[in-house]
């Protein structure tokens, strides 16, 4: 096993998950946590996993990207809404054959982080996978796992290779995929209806699968996804839309993770998984009239349970 | 002033108003109710009005048509939820003159019952008012009141004057209109954003109005209507977005019928506001792309609040 260290920005469902798994694996994983820094430091990290529980005790574990040393591989976990903090955070993380991959929902995002570190190795990254936090340090991975991986520019094609059989290694299903663009569109194809909807309708996947008016509404906005990402270059093969109702009528009733960050009070990852697509089909273009719809809806919602708290 | 005899079908807050003001200015009216018959017949009507509070007592109330006397003047205040008994519940009050005015929210509900009763004079009518049922026999009328009339066959224009000219004796502000069809499709640039939106993101019009997002949706979705009734040949002037906008802005924050009927667990009159438009626009060739999105959320909600029922 080549000796390769690896830093998790963000320990949460994700980051905890695939980071535990590293280290599990006997990789040395550094993870950056927020408030749960002090728990995980003294009790370490706890994974519930339909794959086998494990505990990873001790932990390396920081509250500053300063504080921790040069990585070769960053997964950043974070959620977007906090990716302009990301030109502050990586560089002392990185040596000149870093590379970073980004897991994490929308579109645009390397593009971002790439205008502002432009020497940067980067990859997108997506996760197909059921797993939250349950508490601090804790995490519980409910299903599924696999990542698909896609270099952003031929630096990174090189050192792709070696993260996948890391990843194998430590159990993660991977596939590797050529066009990064393509898989970030072909994630928004689910992502868009379901997240967006299972807040708006206060829902659950299943339920919006299932009853034939919201499954109108699921597939409309699918289609819609389709016909923006063929637009923007990015042709998303015939029956993907098919398959995904398919596998989303199998899962057991899900809420998405922007339903999870509604319920949360946290802010929800409106920017880069509706403006930024909204964006970059307008500019080729096409105008995603359901897709803005209902980011205007979720725009809403998020703007009034600010006010109403504030008003409390 | 001419002896005309007036039924009023659904003693609610448009009903209970208009027909309790033609009752207090010296007319003959007679009311149909339902849930409300035993307090009415018993206690009289109540009206708490902007314009001066009255209470009629004795009432002439009824709790089926059958008992009613032929009338010369048939103001169905019904929710249109209810329109399909129309045709069962009107012929004991026609006779050969006399005229039926559908006070009702939605499209096509003339051609329906002009199907089921052939031979009936029909005029369509809007009303911009606020007022609601507080309790059984118990209206509260908040602002607003005129009402918009327009003659929905040939047959129908003759009888119109004399109703103009008892609601103005009454002290209601009216406007005679010749176009049915355009008049309906006019209240549907006000009523299609409103109505949904206020339920779908639980919202007032105020809320609505003046968030930036929302204010997106209901712009967007008023141009939707008026380019669709534009196809259906229905010529709304330009300026009349912004007009209802201005309007909007000026009411004090308020909830639109359909909210209230959600709020309440009645049914809402998704079929004649959304689906009836939506089918009358998609034979002229038009797509209501965003209304559709709308009246789908909105069907969902209603099956959502059906099955959790149930559930319980």
């Amino acid at each position: 096993m080549a000796n390769r260290r690896y830093a998790i920005l963000g320990t949460g469902g994700i980051g905890g998950y695939y980071g535990g798994r590293l280290a599990q694996s006997g990789q040395e994983v550094h993870f950056l946590l927020r408030s749960d820094y002090e728990t995980v430091k003294k009790d370490g990290l706890r994974v519930d996993s339909v794959g086998g529980d494990f505990h990873l005790f001790p932990v390396h574990a920081y509250a500053d990207t300063r504080d921790m040393p040069v990585c070769d591989i960053v997964l950043v976990c974070m959620k977007t809404t906090g990716n302009d903090r990301l030109g502050e955070m990586l560089p002392p993380l990185l040596h000149k054959k870093s590379l970073v991959v980004l897991i994490q929902n929308g579109l645009d995002m390397e593009q971002e982080l790439s205008a502002a570190l432009p020497s940067v190795a980067l990859a997108a990254a997506t996760a197909f996978i059921c797993t939250f936090k349950v508490g601090p340090g804790h995490i519980h991975h409910a299903a599924y796992g696999d990542l698909s991986l896609a270099p952003f520019q031929t630096d990174a094609t090189a050192l792709l290779p070696g993260l996948v059989e890391d990843l194998r290694q430590a159990g993660i299903g991977v596939h590797l995929e050529m066009d990064a663009h393509l898989l970030r569109w072909k994630k928004l194809v689910w992502n868009i209806p379901y997240n967006g909807l299972t807040v708006a309708l206060n829902a659950t996947t299943a339920e919006l699968t299932f009853q034939p008016d919201s499954r109108r509404l699921v597939i409309g906005l699918m289609q819609e996804v389709v016909a923006a990402a063929a637009c923007c270059g990015a042709e998303i093969p015939a029956g993907f839309i098919d398959h995904m109702i398919d596998l989303t009528e199998k899962m057991t009733p899900y809420a998405p993770s922007m339903k999870l960050d509604y319920d949360a009070g946290r802010p929800m990852e409106i920017r880069t998984m509706y403006l930024n697509p909204i964006e970059e089909a307008r500019r080729a273009g096409f105008e995603m009239t359901q897709v803005q719809m209902l980011a205007d809806l979720l725009l809403f919602k998020q703007e009034q349970r600010l006010k109403r708290k504030i008003d409390c």
